[in-house]
């Protein structure tokens, strides 16, 4: 391993750490300041030449100023003679910007695929992508991982539930939720946002059965939690005994920590692919690391075993 | 539109035909052979200097002779010196390549993307991509049109039914047939095609209230129909009054014809973005065409007008 | 001009304004806003297939989410058919990073080039590049403005003086300096920086004949001012008569209004390449307007006109 | 050689085979299959990270089907971070399409070789292309085997002959017929297949002397052998002795079996870069086996020895 | 025709003024220097924003200094916007370079199509490419013209022949007389320049039959001459009656004018794709000029018109 | 060092030589010639496959002969695989080229990066580029060696003076002599080359204190020796005491011998990184030798050692 490195920004500096304890190396130094003119800078400070190089960073906020600091950081290794650069980016915001729902937008995931490859990155390694089709978007290998079953086996294992039924939010969500549920062998329903009638404005109608059930609502990140706010009623509503949520990304911004205690929903277990400050951390918040999964990956990557092996036969694995 | 041609491959040649009479032109000529080495060779056999081309070619069977058709006819045409290409692709099969949900595989429909820019496309014009994330693996101007309006407005107009449901035949297809329910302003619901428990393997759930409704199956493609015949059986079992089913691409391969008429399901509505051919034509299948919607966007590509407003608001079309 | 468009990002709305003012059409309409996971979200409100577009946007603070901006702005035109897109930048800041000065770092002007072309600009106009090369770092054309006859032409007509020289705040900024004497046809001199022996550490060391005479400092850009306070310290210990300062870009960021203030400058005469907010202006900063300036080039570029032309024989222009 | 793989497409298993064999390693798994809408898929089942890897696909019929086949296993291989790929392809038949002898007709040689780049290929190894030149197609290192030596001395050491003349079967294959006739150290003759009078309009012209001397024709393929034939009956009447005829590539389509069979052509020598099927095999034709000389080559580039030493002083090889 | 411009290099001026008469137009002015570094400067002297421009230039001697100011006219073309870059190469020399006849020797023609690319080209014309395959080298579109029927044409009204042959100078060369020999109805023959046996090292071999004939040898370019002579005495040890020559580049560099005076061939038919000095015209020498044929493409590239049809059904051009 | 292999053009033979001693390997072999119709040709005469290779040329005069001859090697050692291609190239001339200051020119600096890049290089390795913004204009690593200190501690230590100052011969030269008076921590004057008043045109003015000092002129490059001379007499005018110049390429060309011999210049110290013929050498002439410092280079990118330590703490380096 001694022709690895991995730096970080600012965006996940503890994962960063995390992840290299893991690897049982030390985070390599870099320095990342601004000019007066508010302009960023960035020097490398260990020699990369031939080296195997990792870039750890999450796109939160502020995340036009994090996804440039990768850049730079990146255009910086290569100008550097890196051997190889990847981007190790856990949670990868724009990829919500994924179609053209509306004329004249821009597909920004796709946007920001071609900026990361253009700015110096060889290889992508990333969690749980918004849509699976986002992997399409860059044009360069990309490892995608997922923390899916890292979050079903935790609820599996510390939650207590005997009919359970999983919910995606909307009917974008139902694949996701279809796969969530098939690790734990339950079945699934969806809230459908649309207006029905006139008088039904505000609230979603559920779709499938979920009565006197453990609702799992699960999701691909909480941001503000007002959606959920939303979800938990109409559930409520639709008679269910109780709620338990899991998403990969725990955004968890603006008004995020009062909405999440308004609801009724017992536990929100998330990942720590964004960093979540500790004035966030409750009892209500179960956080599980990526550190391990990652730290595998990138040793993979580096001495190129498979990672496919990682996820086969949709066991849930061993970390 | 002097200065404005369409020339079509081998796959769609009466839709081309018809595209051309709404525009009021004539489709252009040139002359697709084989050498005796099973090698395509084209001939465009109209001058294109500074002209406005226009390839109408679907991606049905025999897929990758018709791919590389287009392909072939695309460079001849640039290196004849047209001024900009559009491949007008109404049936984009490979677009259900569009993620990596195993290991080692390709995002075909990536691939088919660059390879199209390749070979000489400048912009493409394609119908109900089967994710929307797909128009983001170009890396050009796409107008991705919809058909689901079209197939909407027929249904709501001819059929005759007092409580519908539309149904998506698997989780992935909730989202498409969100949208399409919106347009009829019905509820939904979904088949889930896991293995809930030992006994019941073959059989998909659905999730969502049928019980003596029409159920309008919705869905992006009909292939072999074989899923289909599944998910009749399915929603039969689960009380519909009855069924009728609507998809953009009439794929229709294989036992497709013995399929549906084995099924209960009254009509299906598709559109021609897919040549039909006689022999298929029976009075369970109504065929739409798209050839004024595909006239109507060429004429304004062309002449630099909105494409967005075609679909403003939701509205159906006017065609 | 009826296929003519300009937008604007967000740093310099009222530039962009009497650009267009000048140009005798309205500023296009464009919609940013911020999910809720701070990504930026652009919808381009009005048609522009096959339109000549210009985008306004100036990289000013916040430097980052600005530039993005601009990224994302381009990026939707370029998939709404717009036909040529022009990055209109009156201020590049990333412009002096434009050497590797020290190991390991990057060369962020021509990083910038690089993404502004993969974002999708087709071309870049932009005023007073730090250095002339940066010009070179861009793989398309770009229309390189200066201000300095104009700044030169203000302070020859409104500023009284008999003998002045030009002075520069570094070497790095004699060539600068040396075209804008030649513009008053006046001498110059510069501040030489570097520490020449142990107790005179933070006074630079003026190069060249001051005594007596109005000192015109003349830089491409203010920021912070900081240096400016240092410099006016070392003019004066040298027994300048007065001071005037030029510059074409006012950033005046930081303690820029205190800075000036407490100088014996008399006048700093800028331009309006970055946006200034009115508790910036005082009596002592003369903001002079570059809107004619990128109107007509704008107008050039548009109709095919000679840019060179206005900058012909080293005159000052007639703006 | 741990590190280099070897898979293969549909069209030359058993080639791919014996390169195997030849090289020590086992051919390393793939699954190729179709779905029911004629899409095909490819599954690679071995881990390919950092290893050195060889496709065999040969552009046979049905052609466009095995090419597409090679580039969706490229594209699954290079995302599968293979960390070079190399397309093995020993007969590349679009090379034939390597001139613009019409008016706007693609030289599909050089699409194909764009193509195969895109898709994912570093370095191609290919044998006898049609022309010279088209290795000037490929904007990546090739490197072009010949199987002329070794069916030159298949001929030398087996057929029996005095005075040998070698034949081209018309002008454009002079060339390559010269470097043939060198390594037998015989003189030359081609067929000119213009029509010289009204009343000669099938019938080549004999250029040079054949009469009682054995013709040797030469070529680069056979493929209906219809032209051969003609030529054939051309020499007859020219007095030949009696004829051999030497290819690489054994194309072997249409009516081809019964042609040669018609012939007064008394040994027909190819390779096997063209599967031939069993029911072809006659004793009038001779397959001799590229495979030695590929798995050389292969092992060369795994490697990095030379492969120029193969062919040097244009001495016959040592298969 | 306002917005067309014809610029030179200085390979061929006189040609390029030809042009510009036969299109009614002035050639536009540039400015071509040298630094005393030895480094060319180019300035153009005339707007050429959106103007369609095309640079007339030859690789002739000095060839590496000829192309270098290719590069440098196109990029300084470029960066002042121009719309379109036609790089108009009458003699483009490297096209020799079109295969790797020996180990480890660059493609040199292929790199020059990528470089011309770079450099700023859009379009290429160029007139008799020494193979046809060159063509594909390109990746944009090339309009290859031919003299062949202008040499021809003049042959045969302006020379007295009754039994003539058309003579390839060697094996490589058939393809290109076989055309020719075509266009006059005349049979041809072949150089075989191997060493047949020991004791004949120098001369080639005739094949076909020259007896009696009037030898009209065609090439694509006289340089040296040097093979000339031999080929000449070959032909006359065959017995030819008399010979002429026909070749479209006129190179005629090193000994060329001793060497054709040296010769029995009564006339040489070339183009002025090359500049001929003055003091190398004799009477053995006759010059067509293919301004006319150059200024009729340009004209056609310029306005849209079909090219194609000047060379249709293989008739002798009206020029 | 078994898989490293130095090359080089024509333009600095001795020069690569010194290197590959100091490397301690033996220079690779190659063959340039040339055709007779003026185009090179190239043979590389080792085997490169997967070899790390380095081509030493500098481009001196004839420089575009120099620099396609760099451009035809490159591609050769490409097409033969060689795994990686570091252009050395000691004297970049066309750096001077590095910005528009006329309407209509080319950067031909930027636009010789491109073609470098596009004629095979992997990387570069320079020594002194005309301005630190030229590294900027490539799209690849650079190792920008300077030689500045090398000649500062030679001035330091083999010449005598007690008062010295630093000159630069105009504006555009202060950046640089104030890196180099900071070597040898002296103050630093400049040449202003303007016309200050009519009668005062051929004279530069001399910015800051000179008279009775030892004046070190300092410029990147001497070529004719031209404006050297003026400037001679401008700083004896001014009073020095006497002079020494200091310059990284002693490019030498034109009159450069008699002009240097004209001046009272006592020591003009250059390096190597330009070809010296004998005849120019002269005890005014101190030729000291990049080769130790190139090779320290190209022995550290070979092994990945950082090359940022040699010039660390702007410390003399120890060649």
């Amino acid at each position: 391993m001694e022709r690895l490195c991995v730096f970080t920004g600012g965006a996940n500096q503890s994962l960063a750490r995390q992840i290299c304890t893991h690897l049982g190396i030390k985070l390599s130094p870099l320095e990342i300041s601004r000019f007066s003119n508010d302009n960023l800078c960035v020097r490398v400070l260990a020699n990369v030449r031939e080296r195997d190089v990792f870039v750890v960073q999450s796109f939160t906020e502020p995340v036009n100023s994090h996804i440039m600091e990768l850049f730079i950081i990146m255009d910086a290794l290569r100008s550097a003679s890196a051997k190889r650069i990847t981007a190790v980016i856990p949670y990868f915001s724009y990829a919500r910007s994924d179609k053209k729902d509306a004329p004249r937008i821009s597909i920004t995931g796709r946007l920001m695929a071609d900026l990361i490859k253009k700015a110096g990155a060889n290889r992508v390694l990333t969690i749980d992508l918004h849509s699976d089709a986002v992997h399409g978007f860059f044009s360069m290998p990309v490892d995608h991982l997922t923390a899916v079953p890292l979050i079903a086996a935790y609820i599996n294992k510390h939650m207590e539930f005997s009919k359970a039924v999983a919910v995606a939010t909307d009917a974008g969500g139902a694949k996701r939720v279809g796969k969530f549920a098939a690790y734990l062998n339950i079945p699934m329903a969806i809230i459908d946002k649309r207006r029905i009638e006139d008088t039904l404005v505000t609230q979603g109608l559920v779709v499938g059965d979920v009565r006197s059930k453990t609702a799992i609502i699960f999701d691909d990140e909480i941001s503000t939690g007002a959606t959920l706010v939303a979800t938990a009623q109409t559930l409520a509503l639709a008679g269910v005994k109780n709620m338990i949520m899991g998403a990969t990304h725990g955004v968890l911004c603006g008004q995020a920590t009062a909405n999440l205690a308004s609801t009724d929903v017992e536990k929100f277990v998330v990942t720590d692919t964004v960093h979540i400050e500790d004035f966030k951390k409750t009892d209500q918040l179960k956080i599980l690391s990526v550190a391990p999964l990652l730290a595998e990956a990138i040793k993979r990557i580096h001495t190129g075993e498979s990672i496919g092996e990682l996820f086969e036969n949709g066991k849930l694995p061993r970390f």
